[in-house]
C-alpha cells in the first residue's frame, strides 16, 4: 500500500538542504518538531472537535493550540501560586458560605443583569425548600500573571481571576505539560545535554487524576438510598467542539469504577426527575432504568445564553436535590468579578482568613474598583475617563470568563457610548504589566510565531466542604491543589482562549 | 464563551423523540453509542491523519474505521490461534535461515518480478561483502478468518496470511479493544447486565508493550562500540495518514529510556553513514551528532515502489550493517505468497517443524496452487480457467500485503487478458468461507452498516535469533505471541484494509 499522497513540501527560503545543516542551523530541526508535535497531538487526543463537519461516523478534528517550546517562568512565582492554592480555596468556599456577604455585593448588580438575577432566584427558591444537601464540591482555578512595570524591579504574581465554575483545561494542559516532557528528553538526548534540562520544567501536575479523585470523593461523601446503581452526572454544553478536555474525566471515573453519564445542559429536565425525598434520578438515553445521581459536575450552565426559563429550571431542579452540586449556586456567584472586587478591598480577605494568610493572598491582588456612582467610586471613574491614566486599565464586564474585556485608551470611549446606569455592571482592574523580554515559540494557527509572549498561570484547586446549620460556619472535608494549566499568547494580544485561538497551552521553564 | 455552533441535527425518520424511547427503543441508544465512539476515538489517538489537508501549524485527522460493537468469534478458534503463534513464528524463523530452499522457490520469480529481484540482489551483496550482524528481529502477524463452507459443520481457523514485514495495526487494535471494554462496562452498569458481559470480550493484548517490548530487547542484544549514544531507528514512510499506528511504538521506547528516531525511507541515505567496520550511523535532523544504531525497525520498504535505484542502495546499507534488522531481507522475503504457497506443498512444514506442530499448522492452510508451466500445475490452470470453479478462489499476486487480488468469476477473464508467462506471478487460493450468519455493526467511512459480517484476526509474534555459521541452524533467543488485531468487514465486501475504508478494527465477543 502506497502512502506517497503528495509530493514533499519545498522548503521555505532560507532554509539548509536536507543532509547539509549543522547544528548551528536550527530551521529544520525547528520544522521536524512542528511536525513530530502534530502527531503528538493528533495520537494524544490534544484536539479540537470540528462540529461543523461532523458526518454520520467520522468527525475531523484538529490539533489545540500549543507553545512549540516551553516557555521561561520564574521558579519562584510558579511555587508561590502552588503553595498559595489552599489559601485561595478556603477563601472562596469561605466567601461561598457567606450569604450576607455576597449580598451585599450583588444585590445592586441584580436589576441590571438578567444572569446574576437567575442565579440569585435560584438560590432564594433552595433557600425556601430548605436545602437537603449540606456538602459542595469544588473544582476551582486561580489564574496568575506575572507583574514588572519597571524591568529592573523584581517580578511579582498577580492574580487575574478566580474561576470557581466550570473550570477548563486540565485535560489538555495535562497532555501539553507531558508533550514537552517528551520532546526536551528527545533534545537532551540528541543533543547530548545536561539531563536537568527536563528537570527544569514544571513537574506533570496530573491534573485529571486530581479531578477525578475530588469527584470521586464526593461520589463516596453521598449517603445513596439504595447501594446500587447511583452515578456522577456531568452536564455538557451540546455541539461541544472542546470534548477532549471533558471525556478524559468520565473515562477517567469509569476507570475507578464510578459510572459517570454525560447530559447535555438542555436534556436535563427531560432526562432526570426528583422524587419526593428529592433524589435526583438520571435516565441515560435508550435505558428505562433510574439512576441516582450522587455529584452533578457542572462543565456547562456558565454562559448567561443557557438560562433562559428551561434553563433556570434546570439549574433549579439540580440545585434543589439531595446530589452533591460541584459546586452549588453560592460558589458559582463568588466567580463574578465584583465578588473578585470586593475581595480587595480593605479588611475584606481578613473576614475569611487570618491576617497571615491574607497578607499573602492580598499581594496577589492588582487594584480593583467598581464604577457605581458611590461618593468613594469618583476616583475610579476619573481614571475611566481620563485617556491617560486609562492605558493602565483594563474594564472587566461583571461575569466570569473573558472575551468582552475593554483595554485602555479604548476605555473612556466605550464607557461615553452606552448609558452611566449600566457603569456599574463593570469592574476597573490595573492592567498587570507582564515582563517585555519573554520570548516564546508558538505554533498560533496559522504561523509558528516566534517573539515576545506572556503566560498566564493557572493552579487548580480540589475543594469539599459541609455548610454547617445557618450562620456559615463551613467543615471543611477536602483542600488542596490539583495540577496547573500554563498558557502563553503573543504579546501584542489582549485576550487569553486557547480554544477561540488567541493563545496556547504551554509548560513553564523553570528559572532561578 | 458559547459552542453553540450548529443547530442540533434533527434525528432520521423513525427514531424515537428525545425522552419518550423505552430500553426497547435501541436507535437512540446507537445514535448515542456513535456520537461516544467518535470522542472516544478522537480523545485515544485512534485517527487517521488528512495528510493532503496539512497546514503550517495543524493537521487535520479523522477517526479510523471501527465497529459500534464487538462482533461474535469462537473462542476455541481464538485460543488455537493464540497458542499457533509460537510454532507459526519458528517456522518462519527457520524458513527464512533456509536460504537455499527459499531460492528454489523464488528463483523462477526473479526475473518477472524487479520487487523480489531488488530484494535477492541485496541479499547476495550482504552475501558475498560478509554479514557482521548473527541477530535478527521480528515483529510478525499471521492473519486468520473463519472457514465454515457448510453450516452444519463445525467452524475452523483458516490462515490468510502470515506478515512478517512491516506488520501494522498493533496500536489501532489495542485502542479499539479498550474503546469495546469502556463501552461493555457502560453498558453492563447502564442496563444492569452481568458483569460475565465484559469477561467475554478478548482481553486485550497489550500491543504496544509487546512491540516496545521486542524491540528494546534487540537493542539490548546488540553490542554497540561505546556504551553511550546508541539508538532505534523506525525506518517510515513519508506523508504517512497512519502514523498513529506507528508513533506509540516510538514514545514508548523513548519512555523506556531507548532513543528511537523516525527517518524517512528517502532521508536514509543522506541521514546515514556506514563506518569501515559497518557500524550504522544516524545524524537526527538538526543535529551534529552521529548515532550508532541497534535496531532498524522497518515500517517503510514494503511496496515494490520504493525500490528504484536508491531505495535499493537504502536497502542494502541498513543489510550491511552491524544493526540488527528487524527483520533482514530473508526474512522479509518469506512474505511473499510463493512462500505461503509452498509450505502447503507435500511434507514442506516438516522439514522445519516437528510432525505434531506440522500437523496444527497445516490444519488452518487453504489449498493453494502456483500457475507455473510445470505439468502438475496444469490441474491447477484448468480450475483457474474455469468459471465454474474458479468461484471458489482467488487469485493474489505474489506480493505481500492486499488489495490487488482477483476474485471468483473475474479469475478467466483476468488470466486470459495477460500474457501466460505472466501466469507465474500469481497463486491460486481456495476461498475461505466464513460463516454467513454473523451480524456486525460497523461505523463504514459513511454510514452505521448493520448487516452480514466477516471478520479477520491477526495475531502478533514478537521474534529474536541468531543465525548460526554456515547450514541454516538458527538459536532463538525470543518466541512469543505478542498481541492480536480484529478487523471486520460487510460480508459482500472482498478486500480487507481498514486504513482504505474497506473494514473496521473491531474486538471479539468470544462465543463458547
Amino acid at each position: 500500500m502506497s502512502t506517497h499522497f503528495n509530493p514533499p513540501q519545498s522548503p521555505p527560503p532560507g532554509h539548509a538542504g536536507t543532509g547539509s545543516e549543522d547544528s548551528s542551523s536550527t530551521e529544520p530541526q525547528m520544522d521536524q518538531l512542528v511536525s513530530d508535535i502534530k502527531d503528538y497531538q493528533l495520537t494524544h487526543g490534544n484536539l479540537l472537535k470540528l462540529v461543523r463537519l461532523e458526518e454520520a461516523t467520522r468527525i475531523p478534528s484538529i490539533g489545540v493550540g500549543v507553545s512549540a517550546l516551553p516557555t521561561p517562568f520564574p521558579r519562584r512565582c510558579f511555587d508561590e501560586a502552588w503553595q498559595l492554592q489552599r489559601c485561595m480555596n478556603e477563601l472562596y468556599i469561605r466567601a461561598a458560605a457567606d450569604e450576607p456577604w455576597l449580598y451585599a455585593i450583588l444585590k445592586p448588580l441584580i436589576e441590571h443583569d438578567s444572569f446574576l438575577a437567575a442565579l440569585w432566584s435560584v438560590h432564594l427558591e433552595v433557600k425556601e425548600a430548605g436545602a437537603v444537601q449540606s456538602v459542595v464540591c469544588g473544582i476551582f482555578r486561580a489564574d496568575y500573571m506575572l507583574h514588572q512595570p519597571v524591568a529592573s524591579e523584581s517580578v511579582s504574581l498577580k492574580q487575574v481571576e478566580l474561576n470557581t465554575f466550570s473550570a477548563a483545561g486540565g485535560c489538555h494542559a495535562e497532555h501539553v505539560a507531558g508533550m514537552h516532557r517528551h520532546f526536551e528528553r528527545v533534545r537532551v538526548e540528541r543533543n547530548q545535554t545536561s539531563l536537568q534540562d527536563i528537570g527544569k520544567l514544571a513537574s506533570p501536575g496530573n491534573n485529571i487524576n486530581a479531578i477525578v479523585s475530588a469527584l470521586a470523593a464526593a461520589h463516596r461523601a453521598y449517603q445513596p438510598s439504595s447501594s446500587k446503581g447511583y452515578c456522577i452526572l456531568m452536564v455538557v454544553q451540546p455541539l461541544n467542539f472542546n470534548v477532549a478536555d471533558e471525556r478524559p474525566i468520565e473515562y477517567g471515573l469509569w476507570d475507578a469504577d464510578i459510572p459517570c453519564y454525560r447530559c447535555e445542559w438542555q436534556e436535563v429536565l427531560s432526562r432526570t426527575t426528583l422524587t419526593v425525598d428529592r433524589k435526583l434520578m438520571y435516565r441515560p438515553i435508550g435505558s428505562s432504568t433510574e439512576f441516582e445521581v450522587s455529584v452533578v459536575y457542572y462543565r456547562a450552565g456558565y454562559d448567561a445564553a443557557e438560562y433562559d426559563e428551561q434553563g433556570e429550571e434546570t439549574r433549579l431542579r439540580l440545585e434543589l436535590s439531595r446530589a452533591i452540586n460541584c459546586p452549588d449556586v453560592l460558589t458559582h456567584l463568588t466567580t463574578f468579578k465584583a465578588v473578585q472586587q470586593a475581595l480587595t478591598e480593605s479588611a475584606a480577605l481578613e473576614r475569611f482568613l487570618t491576617s497571615a494568610d491574607a497578607g499573602r493572598v492580598r499581594s496577589t491582588f492588582m487594584p480593583m474598583y467598581t464604577l457605581n456612582s458611590s461618593p468613594v467610586r469618583l476616583h475610579a471613574r476619573a481614571i475611566a475617563m481620563d485617556a491617560a491614566q486609562a492605558v493602565h486599565y483594563v474594564l472587566k464586564p461583571n461575569l466570569e470568563g473573558g472575551g468582552n474585556n475593554v483595554y485602555g485608551s479604548n476605555i473612556p470611549g466605550f464607557l461615553a457610548g452606552i448609558p452611566a446606569e449600566q457603569w456599574s455592571q463593570y469592574i476597573l482592574m490595573r492592567l498587570i504589566e507582564p515582563p517585555k523580554d519573554t520570548h516564546g515559540e508558538l505554533l498560533t494557527a496559522d504561523e509558528l510565531y516566534q517573539g515576545p509572549v506572556v503566560s498566564e498561570l493557572g493552579v487548580f484547586g480540589a475543594v469539599m466542604w459541609r455548610k454547617k446549620d445557618g450562620d456559615g460556619e463551613v467543615e471543611i472535608l477536602r483542600n488542596e491543589a490539583a495540577g496547573w494549566t500554563f498558557k502563553t499568547k503573543p504579546a501584542d494580544t489582549d485576550e487569553m482562549s486557547v480554544v477561540k485561538g488567541y493563545g496556547c497551552f504551554d509548560c513553564p521553564r523553570l528559572t532561578d
